[in-house]
């Protein structure tokens, strides 16, 4: 059945493959126009016009992820538009790379902002229609290092993504009972794209004191033994596909976490062992029933 | 030997209590002047003026927690008195109960600054004389919130206790080499305490309508089970004499994570798995030296 849905991080790789895996899948699927400059929406909407595949189905709308009002405007209008939203995927995402000293409070600060608070404002807007329809779905794309060992230099990004895997399965148990489901996709950060393609640190001063200090070549060993182990980036069309089959699933069946390639920061591992923990707790609280959401009409 | 320590939250009862504990031991024990209001540093005061101890040594400093330069400023005030600055213990918390949904995002930035941006403030004033010294200790009180399994509307704090840990485990491996040690000390999170004396979600409305949605019994239902599982607090006791314990230890033994109380959200359990991949992944890519810091001087 086709579904209405909602991405934000549209620009970026997973996002842009995302969107068109969805519209392939003959679903609506809604970003914000502000992402959508001229080549990205193109090499989105290129890939639904294929002949014998649905048409696409991209909608724009304006909407500034940093505004908890234009946010809730932008689902109103999906929402007047279809009387419906189905899924909504939290993709916006921001890379940094450099030692953790070296960024500014206000840099941490953004950071958080683009990993965390985009999630949160688009949840509040989208939660009380979902959980009104007593179904919906939340998926979540995230990164092994929210769980998995962090490489030197990466940490500033790996504390918000922990945030947000965090936030993520607390929503998880939280939405069980009004219908909504959870999905956290999980791609490996280590991959050589998570230190070319991001941000630097803004005290480039403290940054040179890394550089020459008894960390010299600390960035250099840590990039050639990622080349070694994890000589790629996970590849966005795995992801996307994962995307896909989770909103074709039927409820119920959906898995919480879903992680990707080899578990070379031990991701997958630490997950296994954390989930088994909240398994015990909720049923040591009594509150087992929270760990798979139940359609509530 | 008689340390310079700085303290931050030394107004909660964790704080206090190892504010206490420290200066009992002889150390000089730096607190923001805006916390010791009369009755709290009354009540640090006190504990070191019994004869036989050591006497009492807790000196306040003006600076606001909230502003980078105001901390630098702090900090160089105690390195112009004492030519050196020894131990940072990163103890500021605020704590939030409610569900993730009704928490507004200007409240999660605010939680993510006083739990996360504090420490990365201090740390940003204090890292260079640390690492000037090529000797220094970061104790980092976090929760088992951050890496155990969150029972619902605790969410909010677990993300940002998650982000701090993250945090707090990429500076160890950065800092390795700088003669700068961590120390990161883990309360359970589970005690009834926690939800008592916390803040609550801005969002009253949405408040109201888990109150009365199918989620209206899940707060009863959390904290019966809670107080059958984890009937007490941590003893803010317990972490200080840790605290008071790890600063006197040689350089090299002290320990990276210490946790307390029964597993019950299974924290110690979560994080032995990923110390586990940390130490095997620093290993496979080169970087084996980052695990254990190293006197430079």
């Amino acid at each position: 059945m086709s579904k209405v849905i909602i991405v934000t991080g549209a620009a970026n790789s997973i996002g842009r493959t995302t969107c068109r895996q969805l519209m392939q899948a003959g679903h609506t699927v809604y970003v914000s126009s502000r992402e959508m400059s001229g080549p990205i929406a193109r090499g989105i909407e290129e890939a639904g016009s294929n002949p014998g595949q649905p048409g696409p189905d991209l909608r724009t709308i304006e909407f500034d992820v940093s505004s908890e009002s234009s946010v809730t405007s932008a689902v109103e209008t999906i929402i007047a538009e279809n009387s419906r939203l189905d899924v909504v995927v939290h993709n916006a995402r921001q890379v940094v790379y450099g030692p953790a000293e070296t960024f500014t409070p206000e840099q941490l600060a953004e950071l958080y902002d683009t990993n965390v608070l985009i999630a949160q404002r688009l949840n509040r807007a989208a939660l009380p229609q979902l959980r009104k329809q007593g179904q919906g779905l939340l998926i979540w794309i995230t990164s092994s290092s929210a769980r998995g060992s962090s490489v030197p230099f990466l940490g500033a990004c790996a504390s918000t993504e922990a945030a947000l895997d965090s936030l993520a399965l607390s929503y998880a148990g939280e939405l069980a009972r009004w219908g909504v489901e959870t999905t956290i996709i999980v791609p490996s950060a280590l991959g050589p794209g998570h230190y070319v393609r991001s941000g630097r640190p803004q005290d480039t001063v403290r940054a040179e004191e890394y550089a020459d200090g008894p960390t010299a070549d600390v960035s250099e060993i840590a990039l050639a033994g990622l080349a070694r182990l994890s000589p790629k980036d996970t590849c966005p069309q795995d992801v996307a596909s994962t995307v896909a089959n989770v909103v074709n699933m039927p409820f119920g069946q959906r898995p919480l976490k879903v992680h990707f390639g080899p578990d070379d920061d031990g991701a997958a591992a630490v997950d296994a062992v954390a989930d088994r923990a909240r398994t015990e707790l909720f049923r040591r609280i009594g509150l087992e029933d929270l760990l798979k959401p139940v359609l509530i009409r």
